[in-house]
């Protein structure tokens, strides 16, 4: 079958043919609907040298977004219908500690030691006609299109765990929501926080394009500039917002969130840039916190489908054909797309 | 000043000629802008006998529902300033036990020995042209329309109560809310959830036309019948509904809302029509719990504020003149309104 | 080998020989260290008939509360070492549902359709030489005795499981716990409230030496009588009890345990004698809620490892050769146990 | 009446004659039985300068720690009995905003116009024989003893509130606890984190002496140095805490807490050194925060007492006559004090 393959460290991928994969022990074989592409493809074929920590050995079929029919089921796997429609969740830990107990593989207390991280990282993903993956992977998605839903499975995902762990932050009237980075996670955590919350939803971008789309959304909007978290906290009544959730994770986009919180607010950095912000007891509101997250549980990606076939998220996406999967990667590299790429096999 | 007078037990009141109050220490004196005419009233007029439990003893001006203008403060107060318009709570406790020092003096632990139960409720209330209230209890309404939000401090406070206990349960996509009985209460009720939540809100009432208010407010209705509670479960996809708020609490509306429930789920009795429901091990599911609330939180009553400055609770409200007031009671008990009765000493 | 057989409805199982198992496709091979005999087996093999819910249909080897030690291991399993001890979490759902996803097998979305409930109930179990079980089911015991771990796996998972979800009821200092009934299920309990809150833990029960067996372990005892809930109130000064757990759940206990409550208080009802209790709005303290449990889920299982490894949990147990396991349980329909009859194929 | 008087900023107090006072509107009259001395009066009377933020204007008597009998009460009070003994909150705020309704009046939203902070804070305090507080801000002390409870108005109040918020961190078998800092607040630490949560309470201090005492209290102690956090980790078995309580708040140990924490852990940060630590995406274990709190709420304080009052608290106190109340001053600038200096008018 066709596939894109990540072949070497720091090189463009490849669209070559490689061997239609059997699905193993307590496996599922999906003929694939979509597949996203994603700026982590981008870092793990354009940035990791060998043995770098994050670096996943190439060799593999890109993909880690994946939505799909059944198409067989390996030893052990019951409870299927070939041709249901499903979402995959990306990450594989080692199955048996207490966080892969509990669907969080992404904690996987032998992540150093596992094999690989995820479908479509370390492992075959899914920009091909098929991929394999382990049954509790597999959401249902009913008779909702598997192909806009498959980014759901990261840019979905993603925003929903960060905004899940601080519900309790914005559980009530009167709370405010700031979404710093308005590309595919941050329109999504927009979607996300005017369904599951009555918060007012503050959002900023660099893009006046993507300010409108939030907008449109019901966000209030605030663009960029000097005075960004002051008229941010204005639009508060001067209390700062509730929660923060910082898709762009550069050291500035992290010191206006920072210096927008309420008292007892919470931030969340979920963007990667690595940027770097001082702590100090004096210039905190007392009791706000700043974390990070990575990717979710299962058990989100079944909640994250269930507002999906709710009409409550509406992922932008861009279909590609497989045989147009690389020009994907490429627009997605030059900036050049207006939502997420997905790679459509069946196209 | 005139004022609507309970003057004894198991009588209707009377509209009369009291004194001015003047504001104690640590109170304020409010200019009376509405005052919501509610079924505890009647209860307290028409049902209740010297010495009984929950008994108010007679000789107070009713309304316990109320809002106003500061006129003037009493002595030890400061911060307040004429003219501004406030919302009040209306418990009052001994203002010192663990509950009370929270807010919650709806819980006062010296609730047996307190003189009163709250602002119109053993001691004068805001059917009157003015009304002295304990600063703390006073929530600043700011530019929004302090008449339509009289009903807030019960009908709105009471069911944001109840719903925000209930919020962790509803916490995340794929819930279901479940509100049984549309009066004033159910329809702020589903003006809450759909506001804070992202739950299918599904609603009943016996009566049409409530049925349709909430629909028009985001509802999926459910009309009464033998197999009601089939009903409910299946729009749920058989699941059941995550939270269940009972603004009736007669034994067949408990009984509908009890098999009604998911997993995990919460049901919540608030009307106090007494019925009483069996309990046992085998026919529950499985951590599901009933429980049963009163009133709420001066915090509770600031986040409910901010939600009617936000445009997101719109209380049903028909006006009456203080001359008229006690054709409000009238029509109140004879089941003739079509929103919350406010009495407007202003008109 | 050798294997306690429960082989047909209504009828003591017998001591017989069986094939050893070989681990499936994801599955552990176990050399069994200790296999605990509950109560349960006893309804499976007493009281169901065919076709009944929850019946478990005969020819599987008993015992669900199992440790041991690792043998070999099936297809696509990796990580584990031969002769390493384990736990073993017994429900064994569909492994692709929402719950199953988390671990919390017990609330499996397809148990109707499941072929078997856990481990020992439906499938083969430990009362035998070897077990096997799927690799996720294992929780890694160190250095700490498997044998008296046995037990946890129900014995400690269900009533750790019932209180975790209590733990917010108990967080602080001033709380009260009730714990009737203090077999084995209620002396761990007492163990696991005494270890991991500051509440003052009150303690009931029909037999005196079960209640000095709580005394040692830190708890208040208050015997049954007519007054019982009255004395338990008089523990708490009179605001009762802010989480009770129910080990029996007869009519009288639950009775008991929910006139004891305080405001806000959770009652967990874990017994299954099937005791039916009436609720009613005013005669229930506020915002105290009734509940009900099952067993647990693996990362519970975990965390109830960690107290035992920690020596916060010691079960009470009896040790039994395989060859003597039909007199354990002889003598646990007889009430001639003093602890859990833990059945030691190597001794 | 004699009493301890901050006279003029960066200056040593005095001790001097000053009139009785008389309660107020809403106030009380206490007959001090004991008032602490805390670091924080060193600030006021030695660092601030007027103007400064945070500066209290001088004039007024210290003492913020303070117990006392009841001896009168001023209009409007109802409920106190005279010669029952009682422990003070501290802080006053507005009184009538959302954070002093539910008794949080240290996050007054008003704090920058009030024209005191706190009882011994701008406003006269318990370094006399009488003071005066707001009846709210009292709790009951039933017969336990006044004079060693005075300290945990602060020194009690702080570290439970700190522990409170990060319960649910500790909640469960398995968890970890860190203390930096054994001096008065950080030596109730241990003992809170020990009589309410499961945890293994892991303590750090630069003095050997304050370390064992913390060892006597069930901590585990890890002495300072150059692997520390190494160490700590160690302690944990890798996994790192699950809530770490710095007491200092220098960079250093700061820099140590968050370099030992685990994911998911709660750093608060309660000691004011104002250490600066870096934050960034990569070097913090996922989804763990830092946080700061300062002092408490009214219903901690309940809850404070509850726990002192069960003898879970027991504060380590130095006494003293009023009339070496100087002197007390003198040796806690000196580092002379082995506990917590409280003044005793009746000694």
């Amino acid at each position: 079958m066709h596939a894109v393959v990540f072949e070497q460290y720091q090189t463009f991928p490849v669209l070559t043919e490689v061997e239609k994969p059997v699905p193993g022990p307590g496996e599922v074989l999906l003929k694939v609907a979509g597949a996203g592409a994603c700026h982590s493809d981008v870092a793990v074929y354009r940035e990791f040298r060998e043995g770098q920590p994050g670096a996943q050995a190439p060799g593999f079929v890109l993909g880690h977004e994946n939505s799909g029919w059944v198409e067989s089921v390996g030893d052990g796997v019951t409870g299927f219908t070939e041709g249901d429609a499903y979402l995959v969740y990306g990450p594989v830990g080692c199955g048996h500690c207490s966080y892969c107990s509990k669907g969080q593989d992404t904690y996987c207390e032998h992540a150093a030691t596992n094999p690989y991280a995820a479908i479509g990282l370390g492992r075959d993903g899914g920009m091909a006609e098929y991929v394999t993956v382990p049954a509790r992977n597999l959401v249902p998605l009913g008779d909702a299109d598997p192909i806009a839903a498959a980014p759901l499975s990261d840019a979905g995902l993603t925003p929903y765990h960060a905004i899940k762990a601080a519900l309790p932050n914005l559980a009530g009237g009167g709370r405010y929501a700031l979404v710093v980075g308005l590309g595919g996670l941050g329109q999504i955590a927009v979607q996300i926080l005017t369904a599951l919350t009555g918060a007012t939803v503050i959002a900023t971008d660099t893009k006046q394009d993507a300010m409108d789309r939030a907008a449109a959304r019901g966000a209030v909007t605030v663009p960029a500039g000097p005075d960004q978290a002051a008229a941010i906290r204005e639009l508060t009544g001067g209390r700062g917002v509730d929660a923060a959730f910082d898709f762009v994770g550069a050291t500035p986009t992290i010191a206006t969130a920072k210096a927008s919180m309420a008292i007892g607010g919470r931030l969340t950095v979920v963007g990667i840039a690595g940027g770097t912000v001082e702590w100090n007891f004096f210039s905190t509101p007392y009791e706000s916190t700043i974390t990070n997250t990575y990717w979710g549980t299962i058990e989100d990606l079944h909640e994250v489908v269930a507002m999906y076939r709710a009409g409550q998220i509406e992922p932008d996406v861009e279909r590609f054909a497989l045989s147009d999967a690389l020009e994907a990667y490429r627009k997605l590299e030059a900036g050049e797309l207006s939502g997420r790429a997905v790679v459509v096999p069946t196209l």
